[in-house]
């Protein structure tokens, strides 16, 4: 019997699709705005390269998709090497993309139960394990949900809001993060006017970010990235709210390339800058943003944008795909246990250190 | 006989061919970097829809194009009506493009023409018009090489410096402005590393820019618009230079949407910002950058980049070509006659107000 895919929204990152000899089924991203391709991953291999060529994307959606991976390699796995493949495969998916730590902390929680039940059989250790990344994509959806209630608060009728990158229901589980809080707000009544920075070199903002807004008729004005200042300087935007791939224990935030900027921008204009993420999503095991490593892609990507050169031949470009925002530029960070404001090393620790509800902290 | 094209370079943006039967011919900026294509403009028709289109842009090289357009209206003109079709082609022209100065600035020295010579022969006044648009074209070529030599004292050995779209020959008679100085400086030798800024929408700092630099040898490394925040957080630039379209009397300065951006950034790090321009992209009659009319072009431009849709049928977007940057975020101006600095009514007037060395001051 064929199990239906888990989710529960018209469109989707990523979802498995069956029981235990079932796949993992990924929106292709890279074809959205213009199409929507749902593409079956049937190995870790092609887990690997969907994450790695941004098929699926988004801090929380890798993770999701990396723990799926896992499942993926199980099934392949004989009785006497099965734990180690399995760890082998957790090993391989971790070098799929370096900044996103949400990649790191699911394949931890692969990695564990392997330990858990590396006695068992392999056919247990398969279903602990489909259980296991079932769990990681149910708890990030409701720690979405409770990040958009939560970050909705700061969001007031009448409000422009900025945006960069996507971190909607595209970039998640389901809803998002702060994407999430806007479509809270507007679920909730609350006028809003979105302005979404296009994201270059991989235009996210431009192709997810304002194709999922217009999906729930939420109005939205795109801009290139370096038009946000002029919006800030004509008070067309109230509040800037952003998403994270990796959070230091002192509140350093890696995010999207130009959210540094963004950040410094909304400090000299006067605007509250929020974060959402879930907890999944800091390193305390960081002190501070200078651990974090950035990945540095193809300068094609900027080149080459779209399939058509825009610089001449043999031009070098610098093509980082994250900065660090340091936490002194970010007013607070919307998580699925509160908001975390002002962010000091103590703040953070009394949020993320109170008894987690959600199963990841029994392990 | 046919005169040789004006000009003293392996390319340029716009050059007068022939004598006064001779005609304009521009380099199409829309195809480079991957082709260059000179295009014959013989009416003025085609001269507007040449600046319109961005074949031809850039603050000075605009009203160089002008000019000559003026002289091609004039080829058509009869004998009674001559001076008022001239007259009403310097109208149409100044319709093509609303921010950058020097337009009307040209246009106004090519009405002054004729006024000066209304009651001579056609013959009189069609020389009299392609002498005026040679002196305008080649006082910029003057200014450009002495805005060149000034500002490349502020550029010292070992900088990084980060520019925005483009400001070198191509946006001027020749040489440049901004990227003159650079040139400049590194003819002398100083060995620099340029940063461009792409410039979305349409790219100018990658297609044209970067061209440039690397037609010259000339270290450039090409990076999105929102990277540049990075860039100067790492200490990686030491200046920011660019140019301008329109400069108010007390110091505010439109130019290519990005620049405000990156002066509130350059004065957060600690970055000296320095426009570049010649004398002729001060307007003194408006007191401030509030009256300075911002062109606002086509969303497509945006939503559909190198003709790919990137955003969702019905998309909106915001697409000002120009923003302003308020004086005191203006370390000082590299113009023709020295670095005014730092920028106060005062300041700008004693340096615009003293006497002009070149033609435009006797009319």
């Amino acid at each position: 019997m064929t199990e239906p895919a888990r989710f529960s929204q018209p469109y989707y990152a990523v979802a498995w699709h069956g029981d235990i000899n079932g796949h993992l089924r990924i929106l292709d991203q890279t074809r959205l705005p213009s199409e929507i391709v749902y593409r079956d991953c049937k190995t870790v291999e092609e887990v690997w390269q969907a994450i790695r060529s941004l098929q699926v994307r988004g801090a929380p959606a890798i993770g999701i998709a990396a723990a799926y991976g896992v499942v993926l390699a199980a099934q392949q796995a004989t009785q006497p090497g099965g734990p180690d493949a399995v760890l082998k495969a957790c090993d391989y998916l971790a070098t799929s993309r370096p900044t996103a730590v949400n990649l790191f902390w699911a394949l931890n929680r692969m990695r564990q139960v392997v330990g858990r039940v590396h006695y068992g059989n392999v056919r247990d250790l398969q279903n602990a394990l489909l259980r296991e990344a079932h769990a990681i994509r149910d708890e990030d959806a409701a720690m979405c949900r409770r990040i958009a209630r939560v970050g909705a608060q700061l969001i007031h009728d009448g409000m422009g809001i900025l945006t960069h990158c996507n971190t909607g229901a595209l970039a998640t589980a389901e809803y998002g993060t702060a994407l999430g809080c806007i479509f809270f707000a507007a679920e909730e009544g609350k006028r809003i006017q979105i302005y979404a920075d296009e994201t270059r070199p991989l235009l996210q903002g431009a192709r997810l970010t304002v194709w999922e807004l217009m999906q729930r008729h939420i109005p939205v004005t795109l801009i290139c990235d370096n038009m946000a200042a002029v919006l800030m300087r004509q008070k067309r935007v109230q509040l800037v709210l952003v998403g994270a791939d990796r959070i230091a224990a002192n509140g350093d935030t890696a995010n999207k390339i130009g959210t540094y900027g963004l950040a410094v921008l909304a400090r000299a204009h006067g605007i509250s800058f929020y974060v959402a993420a879930p907890s999944s999503t800091f390193d305390l095991a960081l002190p501070d943003g200078k651990g974090i490593p950035i990945e540095e892609r193809d300068p094609r990507e900027i080149t080459e944008p779209l399939g058509c050169r825009i610089a001449p031949e043999g031009a070098v470009a610098f093509n980082p795909a994250f900065d660090v925002t340091p936490a002194e530029l970010i007013t607070g960070i919307i998580t699925e246990r509160g908001i975390i404001k002002p962010l000091t090393h103590a703040t953070i620790a009394n949020v993320l250190g109170s008894p987690r509800k959600s199963k990841e902290a029994d392990q």
